[in-house]
This record gives C-alpha cells, sequence and structure tokens, in this order.
C-alpha cells in the first residue's frame, strides 16, 4: 500500500527535476544464515522489521537453490529514512538476536527504486 | 495489497504442511540497458508489466553505483503463475520491444518470497 502510494506521487513528478522529486532508496541484501538456522532468521527479521517509518517494501525470500541463504529486497522513501532506522532502539536488538544466526551479510546493491506494482 | 494479503495467508499457514499451503515464486534479475537508454527500458518495463496474473509484486530500480544497470524483483503467487506469464500476448510484445534496448540480462537467483511488508 505504502509502496504502490510512492509509485504514483513519483509518477506524478516524472516532469520534476531530480532535485524536486524525493528519490526512493533501495537495498538487496544477501544473507547466509548458520546452518539450519535460516528458518528462526527469517522469523525474527519479520518480526522485527514491521514499523520502521519511511519504509516502504521490506520483503524476506528464502533462495529456491542455496539452502542457507536469505534475499532481503528494501525500498524506503528516501536514504535518510534507511540510515535513520539503525537508530531505533527495537532494530538495534534485534541487530543483537540475529547475530548469532547470521554467518555471512553481503550488500549486493543500493538501488533507487523507481517503477512497480 | 496483493503482497500483503498473500503473506497473510501465508502467516495463517504456518501450521501447514509444505505441500498443504501455496509456495510463492520470485526472482531477482539484473539487467544491463544498451548506454543511455536505461530510463527508456525502465518506463517499457513499467508500462508492459502492470496486468499479470499471479504477480504479487513486481519493482524495477536503478542500480545507484552502475549507470546502465536495472534490477528487477518480482513476487509470485506461485511458479506457474510465473511461468504462464510468458504466454500473453502483451509481454511478449514487451519482450521484442525490449530487446533492442537490453544488452544483458541475468537472473541472479530464484527465490521463495515470505514474509514481509
Amino acid at each position: 500500500v505504502l509502496l504502490a502510494a510512492a509509485f504514483s506521487s513519483a509518477d506524478f513528478a516524472v516532469g520534476a527535476t531530480e532535485q524536486e522529486r524525493s528519490q526512493m532508496y533501495g537495498m538487496i541484501a544477501k544473507m547466509t544464515a548458520v546452518a539450519e538456522r535460516r528458518n528462526e532468521l527469517i522469523a525474527l527479521l519479520g518480526a522485527g522489521t514491521r514499523n520502521m517509518p519511511g519504509c516502504l517494501s521490506y520483503i524476506i525470500s528464502r533462495d529456491l537453490h542455496e539452502e542457507n541463504t536469505i534475499w532481503v529486497t528494501e525500498a524506503w522513501d528516501s536514504k535518510v529514512s534507511h540510515d535513520a532506522s539503525f537508530s531505533i532502539p527495537a532494530i538495534q536488538t534485534l541487530i543483537v538476536k540475529t547475530k548469532p544466526l547470521v554467518a555471512d551479510f553481503s550488500k549486493v546493491t543500493e538501488i533507487e527504486p523507481v517503477l512497480g506494482i
């Protein structure tokens, strides 16, 4: 719902300059869970990331080919909102709780979500 | 909206076996546009992919670090719906129209979206 609204306003602002329109921000991240703890990690991430101001979409997926791999795809109304999320006490707690379950984390790339459903 | 509903029903089915609950399907794809035609490619993809049965989310993003790169993140109610989309005449037309704008396409991975907002 939030994402659809954000894309609608982006469509509306197609004629605006880069500076006039606000730039969305996103990330594609790959996480490798400690063996046999992938579902536990997904459950923690899912419960812990529901109320982040400015977060338009946060989708957690299992890799279909690598048994310990999780993908997180995020869309935010701005990079400022994304960066601010790390100051939320609940998110700091989440990071501490998930740490023993994460064998590897790689930020695959930073993106600007542009269009979508 | 569609994605939220799908995740709600997935939550509801947590106690169900793998076979009882329907498995969502998704993909993360990286496309390299022909030089200086990235925005044109994004516009074509955005307009052409709005009405695909079973598609819960289809987000098109610019890579913030590689000037010709686009990321497409997709969530579907099933792999069957995804595969069937290639039989839709409008999608076949879209593939033909976008072909001259695409220098490279790589399916980064196939995923099962599990939880999200």
